[in-house]
């Protein structure tokens, strides 16, 4: 993968080649678990904590794979992205990094705290209507006018192999603690950060690999079932606000389709109990979105007795009252 | 420091000699910061998340330095512990990794987590009246009963070794992220973790350190001013339940009297507003008592205007009422 704008889709090496770009710029997240945890659930839950990274997302991660390669005289014009929140932040500081201008179209609707972070870390934020209007509709017209280089949310090989690094450090981080995972459970909304993952699993450990969703947002669940590609039905709603892509994408699908075996999918109290053991067990901060897989392992969506999971917790920029929500449950 | 039971000093080659010791059972907690906080507060801070160690906090350390140094002949009565539950939980993990029993003398007052906790992880626990029993006469009565090897919480040098190792990996990590503090902020009950901290940075970082408590329960403060140990006053209350040790140690004294720079205190209502952040700027859960560095330094109780302070959060077993209460401040 040569060019800045392949639309390949990315290989292992192109993983490899995005660890040596993030070395020293992203966070090596740790691997976290909790023993009495493990023994009330009678199986080994291990949590790979991307709430932990900079930003509060894995986002970081594909958004500085793509935007630090951008040639010098290509960054005068800036950048353009599109997202709920977690792109946005990680966008924005990426380019900041690299002294680039960015501009974020984000939902009317995102958590406060992510449109004021993606502020501060020096984006300019536009806000769009998310039912009524179309955002990439939108980011493609910003893209023309502004001259921008449009950073896609995750249907790009540089972002996929970007956010698969996680699979790479996860391949890594278990043979420390000589763990042998069985399954490996990552939420997926456009399914960039799940199918850059199971890349990764797939060329290492091998183990299954299984898409985690909420159950009004079943897209890829539902389109792995099917074989094709198939949407979210329209005027769907959840509180997992990362994870509101309408339909798995192209490319994200193409890898998905064939290395995926299956997808889970919870409900809104399942997720916000999984927020709260989360809190309260392994001491970290988890949004609706990023506890979507954490909550397919603790309510056992497939058999897991005796056997080890490694569930990805992908962000945790949640609004303190998302998090007393979920500490009342 | 060749025995078991050696009540001299530490020295820095005992905290070395620990970090072997404890390679492959404790967690090597990772470094975090977020720019915004940083852009907001007008100094680099970075914090060392002791709660995301094993059993929640650091106390895992010198526990687990001690009693996987009890001889195989020497193990068979167990070990026998007073805490408030932080040092109950590492005890019992400890020993329960090393096949020892373990009795944990615990307040009645203390978190029901902690208590619940220290049973789960393998400890048969005694409480005790916090405010009328004298904890030291219960554990060396029992100590003496059942033959049980007592481990101390502070005043002990293995134990103190064991904690030091977090400025040791501290001196180790910072370097990685290309920073050079100017403080190093740590929590204060009996003394050992930061006893520990204060010998390994001496060592190492060479900057300064200081002590963080509760502005009830600020012994160490007053201590150091006076230049002698000087008790908490009778009756005095703070939610910070992990640092409610009546007087500093004499072995954590003679350390810290020699390499604290001075120490700092903060009120329930710091310690509240710093959780809160912890939890949405760092999505760390941290417990009062774990929390009193990272509140000295976000009220700036010394100027810290431009420089780079590290600060230790040294656990995260609070109940969920109280992170509600801290998420409503």
């Amino acid at each position: 993968m040569d060019s800045l704008n392949s639309s390949e889709p990315p290989v292992f090496a192109d993983i490899k080649d995005a660890a040596r770009q993030l070395n020293g710029w992203a966070r090596r997240t740790p691997l976290l678990e909790n023993s009495i945890l493990n023994e009330q659930l009678g199986f080994r839950l291990i949590v790979k904590p991307e709430c932990l990274q900079r930003t509060g997302s894995f986002k970081f991660r594909g958004a500085f794979n793509k935007i630090s390669r951008i040639p010098e005289d290509m960054r005068g014009n800036g950048v353009v992205a599109f997202s709920s929140g977690n792109h946005a932040q990680g966008v924005a500081a990426a380019a900041t990094l690299m002294g680039m201008k960015s501009t974020i179209i984000m939902p009317k609707d995102a958590p406060k705290a992510k449109i004021d972070n993606t502020r501060a870390l020096g984006g300019t934020v536009v806000l769009y209507d998310r039912l009524n209007e179309n955002r990439e509709e939108i980011g493609e017209r910003m893209q023309k006018e502004q001259g921008a280089i449009l950073v896609k949310p995750y249907d790009e090989p540089l972002i996929i192999a970007g956010q698969g690094t996680i699979g790479l450090e996860i391949s890594e981080q278990v043979e420390e603690i000589d763990a042998k995972p069985d399954a490996v459970f990552v939420p997926a909304g456009g399914g960039g950060l799940i199918s850059g993952t199971a890349l990764a699993i797939s060329e290492t450990l091998g183990c299954d690999v299984y898409s985690a969703e909420p159950e009004t947002y079943d897209d890829h669940k539902r389109s792995l079932e099917a074989g094709s590609r198939q949407p979210v039905p329209d005027g769907a709603v959840s509180i997992c606000d990362a994870l509101l892509a309408p339909i798995p994408g192209e490319l994200t699908f193409s890898l998905n389709s064939r290395l995926l075996k299956g997808g889970l999918s919870v409900s809104d109290k399942e997720v916000l109990r999984a927020m709260k053991t989360a809190m309260l067990s392994l001491k970290i901060v988890v949004e609706p979105g990023g506890a979507v897989a954490l909550a397919s392992a603790l309510t056992q969506k497939i058999d897991l007795k005796g056997k080890t999971v490694v569930c990805v917790c992908s962000g945790g920029n949640a609004d303190p009252e998302m998090l007393s929500r979920a500490l009342s449950m």
